[in-house]
């Protein structure tokens, strides 16, 4: 049984609902009235403590728990579950006082000042040290307590603290690299230091990557291990958690983490937690402005489902309504928070948590929206949260099951993520996570799904795989891709992958060195396009951010630029490969063009929609288990539109043929 | 006697006319010719050794006064009275060399170098001794000379140094805070310290708010109570001067205020100061490109009367022609200089001084205009600046007079300013000033005059009071309006106003929570709008910025939203109570929507323009006294007027009906 | 002889090709295919060892050469030269290690980290210790081997390390301020430190131009003297070496500059070389997105030209296609590295160099392109690198002519460009550099020779010289360029020129105070516009950026405003002076207007283009020697353009009459 699993047992099988809940804002009278209301929204589930190292450890040493007793005991009585945090994901002022070379100091060496959170080194042997000895204290404390259903350890690590480069930041850099190149002499070969006279004769001499000369650029090997071992770093302080609370309990362990936050590389922190005692959760909240922001919240579930392994995943934290930390924090739309919640539940989540229970009166958050708002009770806001408590105790049957297998895989990796954005490259205007968005809109639009992969993963199982700008490739993952070529895969790579090895090093003979063999191409120069600029290709419109000189001697060329400085050259090509297919797209196509070939590219590989005959702006998702099938179906659109299968919905319980209004929602327990 | 009458008694009950002369930067042979071209002119004030502190200390403890007094005999001699300086305003380069702890420190750490001015830490006390020092040393020199006529404290207080960081701050602020808080707890309290786990357990602790860990937010009671510190700590400079020069002579004191400067809370610095003694003065600069540069000039007027508590004030620097600190520094155009010094004397200044005399020739104000331009006395400038001094001259009979009483008030306030602004708000484009300014503009078009009052002002004299963005209110602040309305006032409230109390802690139960009751209306939720959007109202065209989902239970809906998120809810409403009037404002109407409520809320309120039948960019405004009632009407159109009135113009002595020239001005003593 | 004659010379009178070679990047096989590539090249002459330090010192004192000798024997054997660096560029990790004082430090006190190169101060004595010994070693070792031809030293001085505001910067500065002014009183005078309270009394008060209070301005004297003392101390890095390389060698010496670079004062730099043992170079990069590359680049060729005494300068570096550095580093269209190329030949250069030989596999450059791509040889890049091998071979004849020369001067000084564009000035819109380059582009685009000049050259052999913006003239410079106009030449002045004398202190009375009486104008007061804004002028279109109220009372009016605040007041004059002409023009002219203009100042001077009938986009430029009179026509256009003279082309050897192709060049021996 997995973690979540064991979670949702303890919850008596319901998904889970509620949110980040902290009583020590608030008066005694106020904390005896939250329990009232979260019974009547159907809370189940709340995480308690996560900023409360401050009052649990008032002075060094000196721990108060016995409010923390009063709070889980009243929960617990009133049949809430909680979600209990270590409390270590902000040290208290007198943390830094006593200890200040703990503190966090940027690439400037500006040692950042207390007053936000977060305000500490990840490598701080203090910092840690604290931390372990806390989550102890709480672990130890309710190790025991019926109450207490998982452990939240620390809360978003590295949100504001994701590189330190403090002295103490470079020693633990220096022991880390030790660590990774045994001698100087690799890390010199490494980090190419032959170039620019940068060559090593002392560990010592190796610094973190501190602000440079003027204008110029720090060596990329160091940038990227340097990105490397501060995601490392954080996990190494997750560990150190997870080794304390595991030494006096065996409860679910969980940290929230950020989607595609590009600081952690959660792949590799996932690689060697045990499932049935880790729980992956997830904090997902929109950008209020971007309109596209359905398709991002999907391809962000869409990651995490597949960092749990295809398992039940939690999502930890979204919001209500608006947020307090955009430039503009427009409120979520009627029904728009219940789309949300059911988005994610579709894709894989096994409940829906918020941050927070009740809106702050004051401190910076205050003005990020809460379960229970400023304006209290009497709102639209709050009968929308007693709604969805009791949309998603409806939903009970699907916990446990799982989100369809996709068919589509699409590839996305920290390290070549980091090393594609490192600066001194072709052109600014690449973003990998851009690319990699557009091919899964292409699908999400398509109500095809989509399984967000590493590179390493199984890819066997899917019908396509899709390379976004995969700029680093390890000889091990081409060898792979190839692999699953000649299984009778399709791949699709686009411009800028396999360009480089693990240690940023161009592949030499031709880009895409890991890839060109594979797809039958050989690239002999990149012609990045100017701001703004377009190119036109042959049956495929424009394109713009990157073309190239390129030959495509073992390829068919499917489009070819017609236009500048690479006229002539092959744009788009496919070849066949055994039973298998590689195409090579050379350039940024336009959302017709990428709509043209995308089709054309998920037909030839037979993948077909969950549902067919859905107008756009409409979400088919499926979720399947021994309970049966379960199929969502979400209204982003402003018209109704008829479900063309049959079954009971689980919201409202009603059965046979359904409208979904404007902005509604309908999960399906399909008939057949 | 206010202290401006005395000083206007001084220079024969004339307008004081000159500006901030510098006569250390030139040669005596030019020195010589200045009091001569004074004369031409007509300048009968000029303030000296603003910037002399080098040159009147030139080591630490010996003082060097003579070659001051040649100045000001050679002045006093010619009859040219002088505004003498304390000459603190900048400290010379010996001491920051001695006290280099009393250098200003940013928020990043960077300690600020020497090489402009003001590059001292506020708070030092280093700077505090030696400015008290250099205050006494001066004052009691010419205490008794005849030729100064009052004391010019300083300079530009915190023109550049308005927060320092450094650890001195540190321990000033701690000491600032601990008189406010009495105990840790109260301050705990204060600012929410609960949340982010950030309760302070030592005042040791608590540090200014210096740049926090990456992408976060500084505790926001501790950024408000760091801006009332800061605002705090340059009045208590400016007491040090007051007292040190009050020890030796009773002539008026000034410093010169920089109209709607945030960092310093003038309203509160003025509160304790006597209006016998202190005189209110002011430096304006138009900001070159801003098209509505008039309405913002007197605009700012309309504050320092307030200021000035209705009496006369002094215009102690505005500029001749360009300025040199902007990125483009457009000359002023014919005739615009003078309806800038016109316009200040209608709105209440006895005076209209410049910086500086000559224009430098070296420096980093050497391209700031002067009353002596680099071209020298052969240019139209000159002959403009010898103009002035004539028609100021001739305006003597308005000396001493008070600007017409304004029926509508306009609340502006420092600390619910700073509070606004603070990060971590709902909406970046949310800005208390430009909203303000457009309900100013709103009045100004109409030559309906406006006071810029405190919400602490006595209000119940205006038929209109307006609270733009008034985010922050008090308890009392609250009541005081609503005492306002039951005496048959008028409010006009807009959107984001009464959300906090005091220590920034959001008023529950419903926005806006001070005012809810009394505006009839209840505000659940805030929608601010994505950049450059805008939504429809019924009635009054298109709004941005801003809107929310309210209820108007107890006020008529005088316009909804028709569109947007909000679309039905109520955006403008009206409530009687008893014999006055409550209207809230929800969003940020466009100018038709502004105009047409406008004009709706002062005609009910009964409020009649200075003059009727001007056309559009004709300024209107009456001073009033013993001497008579003296109508200044500014043409800042292209295109001659006729005055609906009768009367002498003093300017040119000729009396009946006028016409005022495109870019001219009338100064009317009023017949009947 | 000159140094790049000599250099020519042991190269058997061919033009010099190659590029920067970095060996010690690669493996010893690679470096075998190395040599026979380039002999299938035509390669004749490399730079090695620019950034070797690290290798050639590995640690302090401890010399490896060996490694060297191994490549210069290689190089030697296949008969290609060697232009041999000191290694000095870039200290290795450990240098910083050793003199941690030694480091770059930044404006706001950043000490800049070690991981990218130049990472030093230029001041700090254990750097110029180090380099001198280094370049000694080096010198030393390879004086007498044949196969190095001549001295790189160092390496694009202050590229990334121009300004150090670290304690041991202010020292010298301090120290060069006291050479400069001797006393005091000296320094107060040109700073006009009685501005703002800044006397200084002490030489240790004094400071390099640190960050100082927010929003103000460090004292301009203090500015400008810390531009100069910068450039100087680059030079003096440079002098070291040459005294270092000078005690062992006498073979030619060079440092590579990098064309309109602003920190280095070029022009000063030269002033003291030998022109026998010196020799000019040069580093240009085109800007990819700058449509207007090709003139950029002519224009730098002519300041090279100039900086070279006409004599033939190298091209030391620029590059095959893309670089790496630019936000979007567009690679080269097929044949523009062939036009720029010959371009740089036509304007002077005897030798067309590359950075560099094969592009990098790591490091931060290894996107820029190289004569070797990552591709390999089987490329349209390599093959144009052979084809430009051949054509440079076979332009020998060429070799040690000079550019024909030019009639145009275009006067460009450095410590003027550095005061016009230091801050609080009239308008940020001012570029000396954009200015110079309209006017440059204006003879451009008419195949008008012109030569970029400093203001103290001699002038009188030139029919038109242009004035742009040259805010800074010294009273000798003023009357040099009234000895000119008298002795018959044609003057044109812009706007914002002869304001300051050298210490940046306003002439008065007038501007522009230095030339007023020479252009017969006397400006009264700039009118910069707004952003964005146009003013009309009476047959010369719109004009922008700059206006200005002015009389001509002793010069013909030639176009006056005729909208906008100066609206009747002259903007281009014109005045007869003995034979001459001195032209003014007092606005940004359009583009059609300064063709106007431009076209009626050259005709009335009797400047010809180099070849007339030649359509827009084709560039003509001869060199003459005793060789004879060779035609460069290069075709920077898409259709074929015929040359109207005959002759025999030396790049294909056909003679006769020739038509160029799209994109194309001949090189023409002329037959008459």
């Amino acid at each position: 049984m997995s973690a979540m699993e064991a979670v949702t047992a303890a919850l008596g099988g319901r998904l889970a609902f509620g949110g980040d809940y902290n009583p020590e804002q608030w008066p005694e009278e106020v904390q005896e009235q939250d329990v009232v209301l979260m019974q009547e929204a159907g809370v189940n589930l709340v995480s308690v403590g996560i900023f409360s190292w401050a009052l649990l450890e008032p002075e060094p040493g000196r721990y108060e728990l016995d409010w923390l007793d009063r709070v889980v005991e009243r929960l617990h009585a009133a049949g809430i579950a909680v979600d209990l945090a270590t409390g270590t994901a902000s040290p208290p002022p007198w943390f830094l006082q006593q200890h200040p070379d703990a503190a966090l100091v940027d690439a400037q060496g500006v040692r950042r000042s207390f007053g936000s959170r977060q305000a500490y080194c990840p490598s701080a042997p203090a910092y840690r040290d604290a931390a372990a000895r806390l989550a102890d204290v709480v672990a130890r404390r309710y190790a025991e307590h019926p109450g207490v259903v998982m452990w939240h350890l620390n809360n978003e690590y590295g949100c504001h603290n994701w590189h330190c480069f403090c002295p103490g930041s470079g020693s633990a850099f220096r022991a880390w690299l030790r660590q990774r190149y045994a001698d100087l002499a690799a890390l010199n070969d490494a980090w190419g230091t032959a170039f620019w006279s940068q060559r090593y004769t002392d560990w010592d001499q190796v610094e973190p990557p501190r602000e440079v000369s003027y204008n110029s650029f720090a060596n990329p090997g160091q940038q990227l291990d340097w990105w490397r071992f501060s995601s490392d770093e954080l996990r190494a302080c997750l560990q150190a958690e997870i080794d304390a609370v595991s030494a006096v309990s065996d409860k679910p362990l969980t940290t929230n983490f950020m989607g595609f936050f590009k600081p952690l590389d959660y792949r590799a922190w996932v690689r060697d937690l045990d499932p049935e005692r880790y729980l992956v959760s997830n904090d997902h909240y929109l950008l209020a402005e971007d309109p596209g922001s359905a398709q991002q919240l999907a391809m962000t579930a869409d990651l995490l489902r597949s960092l749990a392994g295809q398992r039940p995943w939690l999502l930890m934290e979204h919001s209500t309504s608006a947020v307090n930390w955009q430039p503009r924090n427009l409120a979520k739309r009627p029904g728009e928070m219940r789309r949300n919640s059911l988005q994610h539940v579709a894709r894989g989540a096994d409940g829906a948590l918020f941050f927070q229970w009740r809106a702050s009166r004051a401190g910076a958050e205050k003005f990020h929206s809460g379960m229970v708002p400023h304006a209290g009770t009497s709102s639209r806001l709050w009968r929308d949260v007693v709604q969805l408590g009791a949309d998603l105790r409806a939903l009970a049957p699907v916990a446990g099951t799982r989100t369809a297998a996709a068919k589509v895989a699409l590839v996305f990796d920290w390290p070549s993520w980091w090393a594609a954005e490192l600066d001194s490259h072709p052109s600014v205007d690449v973003d990998p996570l851009a690319t990699a968005r557009r091919w899964h809109r292409l699908c999400w639009e398509r109500n095809v799904g989509v399984d967000v992969v590493g590179v390493g993963d199984e890819l066997s199982a899917y019908a396509v795989v899709v390379l976004p700008v995969q700029y680093l490739l390890t000889d091990d993952a081409a060898s792979r891709l190839a692999a699953y070529v000649r299984g009778g895969g399709t791949l699709v790579v686009t411009y800028f992958s396999g360009i480089v090895d693990e240690h940023d090093h161009v592949r030499l003979g031709g880009y895409p060195g890991a890839l060109a063999d594979l797809l039958g191409v050989r690239v002999e120069e990149f012609h990045p396009l100017a701001e703004g600029a377009t190119v036109s290709l042959t049956g495929l419109g424009e394109a713009a951010v990157w073309s190239e000189l390129a030959e495509a001697a073992d390829a068919e060329t499917i489009s070819s630029y017609s236009t500048g400085p690479c006229a002539g050259s092959p744009a788009v090509t496919r070849r066949s490969v055994d039973g298998g297919t590689a195409w090579y797209v050379g350039t940024e196509l336009s959302e017709e063009g990428l709509d043209r070939l995308g089709s054309r590219i998920l037909d030839e590989a037979g993948v077909r929609p969950v549902l067919d005959g859905l107008p756009a702006g409409v979400e088919a998702v499926r979720r399947v288990g021994e309970a049966g099938s379960f199929l969502f179906v979400l209204n982003h659109a402003d018209v109704a539109v008829a479900v063309p299968v049959a079954g009971t919905d689980l919201l409202t319980g009603r059965s046979g043929k359904h409208e979904v209004p404007p902005g509604g929602a309908v999960v399906l327990r399909e008939d057949d």
